[in-house]
């Protein structure tokens, strides 16, 4: 069974977005990964199709229903394995490795929140898994789960063809990617450095790896501290 | 001036996106802040319009050239002070206070890289700042180039109307945001928290305040670690 998205959504026509476009957009077409948006306000049961409310004990902003969302929950995922995402900066960072993990698996189904957030009854009683893409907010989880599902799909069988095989890509080994240089050989007066143009394929090896290291030296310290403490899965 | 982006982008076709929806969009018509997403590929001056070479040292994937992109960026960004930002996972992370100071300012030139990477020599000579938003990898720079701006357009004044004034939000202080809740009072035989209800505020706010540190010592022990070595901004 191909990797089976569904996303609960107040905004259904933000997807495919992207994902519709380009490598994504074409294994969408060919079957190799599917994916649905389920309005939310259709799970509503009252005459204005309420799914938001103000919060318990005062503030700003408008909280997410629980009654509503479980309900949403109920119809898209019942007899389901897949994981149950909730996408919101209060979540868990996103990582590569938890990205391998659910294009491994058989799809996600993804909760995007809006307003100022969602009833914590209902993360608990579904085991929402909250994620986070970043330390920054946005105006709604559908951006994030648009990342997330691009950040997935592009990994699934088949999607990219040969363009990922061999690549070193940033954060395997836990560092960032060494610099890249292409033709032409002199641009703006700079050549390639020589050591790439030298056909020695140890030296070229060597130069990249003190490059990856110095890169993630001066840009992510926390990436060197995380690499010394565990071991590299390869 | 509104807030101006312009993309570069082999995928013009992505953009607006989620961003010419909802709020973002309504915003985007109202000429509250422009975009223009710019085809890197019109300036490729060879009859193939080829804008990406094999690597120099060898390896998979291709490098976008230094050539094509710099007429791009130069042909967008002539007499212009707005940043110029490159999306990739190498980059600096991407945080709030950087989002509010790009909010803040004139608007942003912002490169989406694919393929394998962008040649260093015209990161170098147009001084791009390259910005990760995760760590994890995309497809290309466009999902990034989405949420960067989904993030900045939020907070740009009148975007949301009255809905940000005076929510809290994650990343606020430090912390993570406190749970939420709102009606109805019991759902699935759990009740909303009875401090919630109880009508006074010193009690609501200590509480809140509690649970946002709890989680945050949970799930982020590392923002807490910069909370207390850095000061608070307000």
């Amino acid at each position: 069974m191909p990797f089976r998205a569904t996303v609960l959504t107040l905004y259904p026509e933000m997807f495919p977005g992207h994902l519709g476009l380009s490598l994504a957009g074409k294994a969408l077409e060919r079957g190799q990964w599917s994916m649905e948006a389920v309005q939310i306000r259709d799970y509503a049961e009252d005459k204005h199709r309420t799914v938001d409310d103000t919060p318990a004990g005062g503030g700003a902003g408008m909280v997410l229903k629980p009654d509503v969302l479980a309900r949403a929950i109920d119809h898209v995922s019942t007899d389901d394995d897949r994981p149950r995402l909730l996408m919101t900066p209060r979540g868990r960072p996103l990582t590569q490795a938890r990205v391998r993990e659910l294009a491994s698996g058989p799809g996600a189904v993804i909760v995007c929140g809006r307003f100022e957030g969602v009833d914590q009854r209902v993360i608990d009683a579904r085991r929402l898994e909250e994620i986070s893409i970043g330390d920054y907010i946005l105006s709604g989880g559908e951006p994030a789960a648009l990342v997330l599902l691009d950040a997935v799909v592009r990994i699934l069988p088949g999607v990219m063809g040969n363009d990922l095989s061999g690549v070193h890509e940033s954060f395997e080994g836990g560092l960032l990617e060494h610099p890249h240089y292409t033709r032409p050989q002199v641009f703006e007066g700079q050549e390639i450095p020589a050591v790439l143009t030298s056909g020695n394929h140890g030296a070229v090896a060597r130069w990249r790896e003190a490059e990856a290291r110095r890169l993630t030296e001066e840009r992510r310290p926390d990436l060197l501290k995380q690499a010394s403490t565990q071991p590299v899965k390869k």
